[in-house]
């Protein structure tokens, strides 16, 4: 490795959307280059051996681990957050019976309620319990077979305190999936220690492994055993390349595996974690904080006609920050065009992200004044900024 | 475009494996550079809109439709071809109830049937019946839901006629979900006009995608409004960007879409398919026809202690010849150090691939010359090509 892992923003650009998308790196470039160049066209199919493509996906949980608090064979990178939340949502349900209840969270990010719908129609007798956030411990009954928790909620910013929320759902006896997809890498966690059974999360926010970035899971080390994908492609397989005719799912993480999995993908992914190589979560929660905190002080102190959205005490917070105006689309496209990225989320929240490998204190305050500017000349009024895009 | 969609086998390698992963082209870099630098890295979460990647499972559906055979509206690039069957079977078995076997080909590539069994133990009632290629037809009575069949077999090469075996597996009340892993690109269909139901198949073989490359899926028309996907994820939603709280499946084949999908993997498979912007399937198919008869001719006139195990008939063959050698992995082996990469399949297969955009008549008998080589001079004996490496 010679380029630096430190994401790169473009000049003149304020990001404060880390929390979508995380940039590339020096480090990126290069790797990529390499993949195509010297591995993928000039090694060709000997490069699954040559150059361990087909260890990438335990490689990369292995890089993921200290991130979470788990330990490197309880972590394996594969496919999407959706298709992870499936898998494991399925396997818990079906080592959970006769409990046939999910319990997750109302207003979360869709796709996890949506998943978890799906498997619902598919898994005869289970039934998805949608309740207020407050609500989640106080329906763990005795039919509950797993609570789905986001670890931080993607439209305010808030965490739950998953160990305590841990403890609930075991003396209730079911068992937890967390999403941590606005968590990994900006707040320290101890998923072994807390005895969370099963997690997943994403691997182009925080983690800044490239646009659709594939995903990493977690399956506690005394659940392997016992839990079974229902997605048992060859990847899965104790031995893929003996191709036998009955499935065996493999020991350990690499059951959780499915189809061939992109090189191109885990490559992008396996750069961004190299930034993390030199990080250390605990100081990049304490910098999120600091930036979070400076944020807040200064729209407070700069800014009219908006209203935070997320909590106000630090500790309660993840790396991001939401505010809730009326007219927040426009006035997030008005702010883009004033060199700020953040991004919008219906019906009225302004969302930005603080992530601290790459986002300082100068610019927080700078973004904080073009904001301002945004709001007093009621720039966002412009026709132009009201015209929604396909993606927003 | 500027660049060569060409794929580049480096100088001094034929390369007989392209139907395990094909190359890049000069294209591949361009577009891959191009998505990193001037769409990521300097435009990040804007791409999706201003660069167009939230377009690109449909846009790529559109581009693989024409080899198939089937409407743009047809086809989209979503996952693995073993998340797609999973998703596919689930979907018609749902559909076909009461019926509830599941046919498929016992010594078929094995993600098929694992998905499969994976399936079977997910969905109460269903069952697999594995059955050798010759009764495929004959066990389709009144149970059967589903008839999964691979177009071309992945070790002996034969090709399956998909259009007769569709019109008996309708006349019996089942539906057909093909796997084309092994034939698109290399051999004309008409699925819509042959009335398949579904299809997938994958993009890192003669699709030239990249390792791993995302795969396609194919719905027939008629079957879309009445098949829902298990792994309902929010890319799959009818609006994903207003964030609702109920899963409803978009129209058309977007419902097939389950989580972001990696735009780095998309962008390979982009750029592997634009050269078959400039080809035709139908003379593809003539020259990898051509090329496999060469190829048999020169063995038989050369080679000692080979065995033909794929049809000798081209019209019955793929864009692939297996041999039979006893020893076949130290043979590879040694054929491989001598230039000529293709590869091993066990017990006792050595498997040619002639991808026709890029194999040449001349390297087919350069191959043979040095298979004939390693053959005579028993080359393969050395200890070097017994070993096995991780993956084969």
């Amino acid at each position: 490795m010679t380029a630096s892992p430190t994401p790169i923003v473009p000049d003149g650009v304020i990001y404060l959307d880390g929390n979508s998308l995380g940039p590339p790196s020096a480090r990126t470039q290069e790797r990529v280059r390499q993949l195509l160049e010297e591995e993928w066209g000039r090694d060709l199919i000997a490069s699954w051996n040559a150059h361990g493509w087909i260890d990438l996906p335990t490689r990369l949980g292995g890089m993921i681990a200290p991130l979470i608090g788990a330990g490197a064979d309880e972590v394996i990178v594969a496919d999407s957050v959706s298709v992870n939340l499936f898998k494991l949502g399925a396997a818990a349900l079906r080592g959970q019976r006769p409990r046939s209840v999910v319990v997750c969270e109302a207003e979360e990010f869709p796709t996890d309620g949506y998943v978890m719908q799906g498997l619902a129609e598919f898994m005869p007798g289970v039934e998805v319990r949608a309740v207020p956030r407050a609500a989640l411990a106080r329906v763990l009954d005795d039919d509950v077979a797993l609570l789905l928790v986001s670890h931080v909620h993607y439209r305010t910013g808030e965490v739950h305190d998953l160990q305590e929320l841990t403890r609930k759902a075991h003396a209730a006896g079911a068992m937890v999936l967390a999403d941590l997809s606005h968590s990994a890498g900006v707040i320290p966690m101890s998923l072994s220690a807390w005895g969370v059974d099963m997690a997943t999360g994403c691997g182009y926010k925080y983690l800044n492994g490239g646009p659709g970035a594939p995903a990493f899971l977690y399956v506690a080390r005394r659940r392997q055993r016992w839990l079974r994908s229902p997605l048992t492609g060859w990847f899965g397989h104790a031995r893929p390349f003996a191709f036998e005719g009955d499935y065996e799912p493999a020991e350990g993480m690499a059951r959780w595996l499915c189809g061939t999995p992109s090189v191109l993908a885990l490559a992008g992914l396996e750069a961004g974690l190299e930034a993390y190589k030199l990080a250390d979560v605990r100081v990049l929660r304490a910098q999120a904080m600091a930036l979070t905190d400076l944020f807040i002080a200064e729209v407070e102190a700069r800014c009219d006609g908006l209203v935070l959205a997320s909590p106000r005490e630090a500790g309660r917070r993840g790396a991001q920050v939401s505010l809730r105006h009326p007219d927040g689309y426009a006035v997030m496209q008005a702010l883009i065009a004033a060199g700020v990225v953040g991004d919008f989320r219906a019906p009225d929240i302004i969302r930005f992200g603080f992530a601290p490998l790459y986002v300082t204190g100068e610019q927080v305050r700078e973004a904080v004044r073009r904001l301002a500017v945004v709001l007093d000349t009621e720039a966002w009024r412009e026709p132009r900024f009201q015209v929604r895009a396909a993606v927003t």
